[in-house]
């Protein structure tokens, strides 16, 4: 039984492959609101001072600084109101010495006004008459002109996953458009000679496929597009021609692999005959995963998943996620959400071997617990009655129930 | 200045719409393959048990395991291979006493046979017998049938997010279609004389529609459909015909206020002219976000948020994203990532008030430290040069520098 000829642990495997990729997949430009988890492929830089303009922070009085300096409760200082500038208008006065006009909230400031004074610090005289009771320094209660961003400054670095602020900073800019990697595609295909499309009864031995539904749900949840090519038979030439296909319409392959050792050996050659370098990695020290298979087709990055439906989510999370990220040129993947919580039970492990254990988390009055949801071979519910992992680390051979463990959520 | 008449605590604001909500959105059937993030409206019941049939967890041999008892290194037991149960096949084969069939991972069980032997116990003698040199119990390397699942049994409950581990489990099943709630359509509302579209370049005193675009990159994030309607101006029949329009369309609607008083006065009239209950909340103990406005028109809630752009990403998170998820029947909201990380420098604020204070992480050897972004005003690149927030509660009156404090990424 030639198998598992590489076994490595799960990071020595994924740099393994990720030391060989060539880089990010080509840049597209798309309209900015539409840019919300998409990876920037270039530094964006403000093509124009923020705020444009002197901008009021408060409602209340433009002012030059000056005219309040020493203006008291006891002691106000009188202004005269010549006039307001409106929301959204040029200033169509200009204040001379002891002088005022209206200002608004995000507002322009008077032609020669220097700073706000906030309306609750004033009182109406008359009509055209203010008293100030408190002195402002030049500056104050005023944006100035780029003090948000100063054109010429990188306000989005390349490889960065927009979230709805920058999508907002941009609009701010006009940059209506941003140029971005494109969405990887992932070609997946399900193998297995007793696998059947989900809408059919299966026969005696048969079973629906699973794989390629969670396999395209995560695709598409770490930012690609999934490409499923369905249920493929267990024999090389159907396996190839299958990958082929793949290749030619995707960035990145992933096989569910058959549960037999002969069907991964014979994923193992399809990857090898369709180019170079071929099978980098065939085993991983990890439980569940030890079947998986990685390879890189010349540019194109190749996984054998096991056909284990939550051997492959969890390798799939491991291996596969960061490696569209990394096709996305995706400078810093978004780490899943863990939650501190006490372990119910022991869990054992053996040292040398990676384990990611489902366990269902549990709030009691002062903390989290998490228990290991225990399952022969993985059957798919262990993952669906669980709400994240437990990973045991390569160095230790189990945790013990009691200790403080971080859990990854698996939503 | 009769503004903020009623300033509720933010949990307490949430609470006083969520608790008026009438019940979530109508359901609509979906195809499973495109459920996830999806809630459900229903439990889901297994149709059928899961497998359907008694699976070998192993390659090797389907045997009755009496005829393995006592079989040892020095002592093995001799069974005849009589034939093998290929993948997808019913099994064409009946053990006889002291026979055994080939049996692949996953593969049905030879008729007659109880367990199965892992071949790495066994050895070939001849083409037609074999040695096995461990004993198995009855059931062993099998899943039984309804083992995973059992026929009747809720797979997984109402109101559930369904993860990628779900769409596979109801696949398994063959649910390939799925009753989800409809995606709450939530109809966005800029106002602002001084606002302008950002493909348009501001002429003086005039900035571009920035909410607009970060309120529908959060809605969509939170599993919404965004209904922009535009820049509508500060005067009160066209934001009464808009709310309309938005409230004709959608199931939420959301104002991005104006940032005067006078203007969140006017959103105030608005929103309560258009129903009942109307004005719910008016004013906010948060910092940024006083000036928010909560309601209740007819059985649809509504917000005011604050014009200030960070302000309104910030109370989004605080009140309009759990609002929608309750309107999308998901009775558990998809808590943010926080990372634990010490403060590089106090943080004022006042008891009686809660405070979001953006931050920006940075990792040190043996730490995430927490630097936080003060500007002000609350620019739009605040946000965006910050990884997330830190909240100071209401019963603090600040945050110490060297303070180990949760911070909530905005990603």
């Amino acid at each position: 039984m030639p198998e598992f000829f590489n076994v490595l642990a799960p990071n020595l495997a994924l740099q393994t492959l990720l030391v060989r990729l060539s880089g990010p997949v080509a840049a597209e430009t798309v309209p900015t609101r539409q840019a919300m988890g998409r990876v920037t492929a270039a530094a964006l830089v403000a093509p124009e001072h923020l705020p444009a303009f002197p901008r009021s922070t408060m409602d209340g009085y433009a002012v030059r600084a000056h005219d309040t300096f020493g203006a008291s409760e006891s002691l106000p200082a009188y202004l005269e109101v010549v006039g307001e500038v409106a929301m959204g208008q040029a200033p169509n006065v200009t204040l001379a010495d002891g002088q005022a006009a209206v200002a608004y909230t995000g507002g322009l400031l008077a032609t020669g006004a220097d700073a706000v004074v906030m309306i609750e610090n004033t009182q109406t005289v008359d009509a055209t008459s203010i008293e100030v009771f408190r002195p402002v320094a030049p500056g104050e209660n005023v944006v100035q002109v780029g003090e948000d961003v100063q054109i010429g400054e990188v306000i989005v670095p390349a490889g960065a996953l927009l979230r709805a602020q920058d999508i907002g900073g941009l609009m701010a800019l006009g940059l209506t458009q941003v140029s971005v990697r494109q969405r990887p595609r992932v070609a997946i295909v399900s193998t297995g000679d007793e696998i059947v499309a989900p809408d059919r009864a299966p026969g005696p031995g048969q079973i629906r496929d699973i794989n390629t539904y969670t396999i395209a749900a995560l695709v598409e949840q770490a930012g690609g597009v999934p490409c499923p090519l369905g249920v493929i038979a267990d024999d090389y030439e159907s396996q190839r021609q299958a990958a082929l296909a793949g290749l030619a319409q995707a960035d990145m392959l992933v096989f569910s692999a058959g549960s037999s050792v002969s069907s991964r050996d014979m994923t193992v050659h399809v990857l090898n005959s369709l180019g170079t370098p071929g099978v980098l990695v065939h085993g991983l020290a990890h439980r569940p995963g030890k079947p998986t298979i990685v390879a890189l087709i010349g540019e194109k990055p190749a996984f054998g998943l096991p056909g284990n439906p939550v051997s492959a989510m969890i390798v799939f999370r491991i291996l596969v996620r960061p490696t569209l990220y990394a096709l996305a040129g995706c400078t810093q993947m978004p780490q899943p959400r863990t939650v501190q919580a006490r372990l119910t039970r022991n869990i054992p492990s053996v040292t040398g071997r990676e384990d990611h254990v489902p366990v269902r988390l549990r709030h009691t009055d002062s903390e989290w617990q998490a228990e290991p949801v225990f399952g022969k071979s993985n059957l798919i519910y262990t993952l669906i009655r669980a709400d994240g992992v437990v990973v045991v680390p390569m160095d230790k051979g189990g945790l013990y129930a009691a200790e403080e463990v971080p859990v990854q959520i698996y939503d």
